[in-house]
């Protein structure tokens, strides 16, 4: 919302006649298309932008023709220029005009008309055929005067346009630009072993918008199943008292429309939200379409789910694995259209309470086509509803994902921990063909996701894994408070999932657990609220280090004046140094002499010149540098060594 | 013609089904698809290959079902691996089976009834049921037996196709691999002065084709139109008894499928074009769709034409010049059903005289779609007929021509003379979405191109752009004699036209003037003929040197076994020397010790090693090198320095 969109096109023809081209655009379902001129850029390859001002779905296409009149224009030039006998030319011209003053009304009909007389008694005219270049100068100017007037009633019978228009679809700014923190309401009771409710989980709000965040995501909050509910650290046969896991959604008292009675009740929810926005958070709900077998769904539409031959319904299975709290449902039911309508109705019912994002669990293990249709119907009630893909499969399906209508994805982030190929990572994104519609959203740790470097990095890593997720992506989130206190022990050696994890039970967290990093995060999305570089995904730019555990990259605004240099120690034990060598060219800083950069985490400035400059992060101290490249030095000549701190 | 062609595509679905891809080919018009299975190479993306085995056009898309009895086979296997419970899994595939089994006849159908028995009685059978793994082994070896018994059976019924089937159409070899020689045949009389005849002409043959070439392609052949026509050196107006420009078309003897009287007879024509095809010349004639005043059209036909102001007919100008010699053709003619008949019948015409080849003159200043209907007309007629479009015009319009779908296109080729240039121009050649569709064939001088290389760089200039033509494409020509006889002389400083050039005046050459490359031009012929890499466009890579006047690629066979090194001194003025860093691993020979390269141009041999070897080229003796990389030396450890001659 609010970019200009701009749109290029091969436009070419046979021969060396002029052509005219339009970028043609308008909001889907309406009649009327808007159009402005495209610029060629040479070799065929011309240029035209619109601003995209609302919400919503804009067709565009372009238009193009060849054009008699123009053409004529530019050959009298040169037939003027070359000193020819233009009187036959002249004739041509009134000739040519004729059809379009009969095309036009008022006012411009008789200024062309005019120009035809004017043109017809020019040929005739022995002083403008000895001298026609008084054709081109004031106060004539023909071939500047010509075509203005005459385009708009240019004969565009023969013009032609792509076989299809294109679109493209304008989301809100909060899809392009967002802070997720992602925690466990049931985890915010103030009494140890208590099980939270919203109540409790409002007053864990003012802290979460202190740290800078704007969107708050709750895992599901419906009722748990009670069959085969699952015990402590994923247990298959969970103890009485246990909480099971909140995906494990539907009971008595209801299924994906329910809230979980130990939170509250809808009521408690919207107030809940109230609060949220009151401090400037959205509230997203997960949206995870499968059911424990105490789901209302299972008694009332056994249709919707996979039966073996003995008749009991399928449980989600990854063989050998069988997961017997939870049914998957089965899309390819012949009951598929009252599914899809369920299902649908699940998000408008939420969006009925106020909310507008959602995180969807595993989309990439339902059906394409729903997710099609349904972002669609969804768009249709809100333009402003924001999809987040939680996919994490093969890249050809999240990316597809992405095009059937999701607005954000989860990634391979987390697992990316090297420079060279965290780089090579962002190129993949950020290729044509992937960038005009993927918008990754890193998450350095998800309640299914505490990585080996996060396991084994301590606080330098998931300062590192922080400002990389904050600055490389716009859109980013983290799952607190485990990530801000440093939760770093895994289930069991070589796993990612966490001992004593929140999906299986009820923790209460010490806020204030020294070494959190509560004041680094506020720091960070501090920093990402007030440099708009930050707020986008294009602008990227990777930099050559001559040590590869030194990552450098940069951010510009889409203006080109702001940037940002991040340049980070991935080498989380020891202190490392080198000489980092920005493109300038990159920067939009050819030619620029010494430049400053002032650290907006630690707050030092140094002076810069072209070429390498000298970097040495301690991941003790802070294994990252946010720069800032304030305006150019105003004396390039004074002297200076690379990397040395000014103030 | 006769090559494998390879068809990549994304295959994927949602879920963790298995996926079963198809690749489906027919030969245009046939109502059957042949098909054949696709192989997943990993993250979604398949390929499979059909040979093409016929000229014309073959039509192939992609088929994919998610299978639900081998994904059966495959999660049977996991749970019997993991030791889980299957009994009621083995009922499920009997009843997965079913169907199969019912759309299958006799033996078949059989089979497959014995299978779905069978998994019923294991299904309740203690032994199996106790030790599961019995049916992955001999002889039971369920897992590999079913599915190629069953997936001729599989129910497609949702399978998926891409909305559009591609296309591709097979040329025969010599729209690949092919070695033109233009010359005019009025310039071979015997005697100084005289018109040469197609009987001098067929005299000029063998020397031709001892020299190598497979193409003998003539300027146009029909009468010259007398009004306006030129004199020597392009002048306005010829003297009585100049003979014209060939291109100027058309006289009272006839147009487009006339024969110039002074060249003789239709019958002399084709006893040329006999005494070619007996020494392995394939005659291709030249196609310019404009006309002399003298034209039979202009009377016949005057609608085809543009018209002036004053009822006159336009002449072909390019403001502020106007050549009084040529009408163009109006395509934008209301006449233009016939006038497309008309063109088309020139081709049918010379078709009819056995002529396959043609080049056509400017086709980017005619209607592109005419190209598009004429070149499928003319296809249809003889699927072996070869087009090459004279386009020297904007890359996207060159290529638009090869997609409407000329065989063949002229370049930029003579004026990439520096090395980076060249190699970045074959880079654009070579690149994905050009390299699919477009033939260029390079030549280093044409009628109207003396380059200033040409003119200036003496000898070594001639055997350079030769050998850079002949190598760096497998398909090119010259424009000789001036070519093997170094003409370099230009009509006026800075002009690329050659002075007393052939297009306005008969000439007469001493074929044996000293210092001609009659000889050498033999050789590069040869060794094109010997080595398939060069006969291909595929296969091309450019390779480091450290002297950017040393050019160096390689040319690989389909099959990777044959390996062309060619090393070009781009300076013709100096001797170089520099230190080529061949790529071994675009060679295919990662891991290779020393080996031999063998200059099939100047006959040395030298073991080279991995790393850089050293290369001396003096522009006085021969200015390159084309190796052929023979069998890596048996002793990789034996010493040896780089560069140094073996023998």
């Amino acid at each position: 919302m609010g970019d200009r969109f701009k749109v290029q096109a091969d436009v070419f023809t046979d021969g060396h006649d002029r052509i005219e081209a339009r970028l043609l655009f308008r909001r889907k379902g309406s009649r009327r298309w808007s159009e402005i001129p495209m610029n060629p850029l040479g070799n065929d390859h011309w240029v035209g932008f619109f601003d995209l001002e609302e919400l919503g779905v804009y067709q565009y296409t372009v238009e193009a023709w060849v054009d008699p009149v123009t053409t004529w224009c530019s050959e009298l030039e040169r037939w003027i220029e070359g000193g020819a006998d233009i009187a036959l030319e002249l004739r041509e011209g009134a000739t040519l005009l004729r059809p379009a003053a009969g095309r036009a009304r008022g006012e411009e009909a008789l200024e062309l008309e005019g120009w035809i007389e004017k043109l017809q008694a020019w040929s005739q005219d022995s002083e403008i055929l000895a001298d026609p270049s008084l054709l081109l100068q004031d106060p004539i100017r023909l071939t500047d005067t010509i075509p203005p007037l005459y385009l708009p009633h240019a004969d565009r019978s023969r013009a032609t346009r792509p076989r299809r228009s294109l679109s493209v679809r304008v989301d809100r700014e909060r899809a392009r630009f967002s802070s997720w923190y992602e925690f466990f309401p049931r985890s915010t009771a103030s009494e140890e072993g208590e099980h939270g409710t919203f109540s409790d989980a409002a007053r864990a709000l003012p802290r979460i918008a202190e740290m800078g965040f704007d969107v708050v995501y709750l895992p599901p909050i419906h009722p748990v199943g009670r069959t085969n509910r699952k015990g402590p650290n994923n247990r298959v046969i969970g103890a009485p008292g246990d909480p099971g896991s909140p995906w494990a959604i539907g009971g008595p008292e209801g299924g994906h429309t329910a809230v979980h009675p130990e939170l509250g009740t809808l009521d408690d929810f919207r107030a809940f939200r109230t609060r949220a926005e009151e401090l400037g958070l959205e509230v997203a709900l997960d949206v995870a379409f499968q059911c424990s077998p105490d789901h209302p769904w299972v008694t009332e539409h056994p249709q919707w789910f996979r039966h073996r031959a003995d008749g009991s319904i399928r449980y989600a299975e990854n063989p050998p694995k069988k997961y017997e709290d939870i049914y998957p449902i089965d899309f390819e039911t012949d009951d598929w259209e009252a599914l899809w309508d369920g299902l649908r109705d699940v998000f408008l019912f939420w969006m009925g309470q106020g909310v507008r994002i959602f995180r969807v669990d595993n989309p990439h293990t339902k059906a394409f086509p729903f997710w099609e249709w349904v972002i669609q119907e969804l768009l249709e009630v809100d333009p402003g509803v924001i999809l987040l893909s939680e996919a994490f499969t093969r890249p050809r399906r999240m990316y597809h994902l992405a095009k059937v209508g999701f607005h954000q994805s989860y990634t391979y982030f987390a697992w990316r921990d090297k420079g060279p190929e965290l780089a090579q990572y962002m190129r993949e994104l950020r290729a044509p063909g992937v960038r005009e519609f993927f918008r990754p959203n890193f998450w350095p740790n998800t309640p299914d996701i505490l990585t080996e470097t996060l396991q084994t990095g301590g606080r330098p890593a998931f300062m590192v894994r922080l400002v990389l997720a904050a600055t490389l992506t716009a859109n980013y989130g983290i799952y607190g408070p485990p990530f801000e206190l440093l939760e770093h022990v895994p289930r069991n050696p070589g796993s990612e999932e966490y001992l004593d994890s929140e999906k299986y039970q009820v923790r209460t967290w010490d806020l204030d657990r020294p070494g959190n990093l509560t004041e680094f995060i506020s720091r960070v999305n501090r920093i990402r609220r007030e440099n708009p570089p930050l707020q986008r995904d294009d602008g990227l730019h990777i930099h050559p280090s001559d040590n590869e555990t030194l990552l450098a990259f940069s951010k510009t605004g889409p203006e080109g004046g702001d940037r940002i240099v991040v340049v980070v120690n991935m080498d989380h034990h020891h202190v490392q140094s080198g000489w980092i060598d920005l493109d300038l060219a990159a920067l939009g800083m050819e030619g620029t002499g010494e430049y400053e950069v002032h650290d907006l985490l630690a707050g030092g400035r140094y002076r810069w010149r072209p070429g390498p400059n000298y970097v040495r992060l301690d991941p003790g101290v802070c294994p990252a540098h946010i720069f800032r490249i304030e305006a150019p030095s105003p004396d390039p000549l004074r002297p200076s060594r690379g990397g040395e701190p000014v103030a």
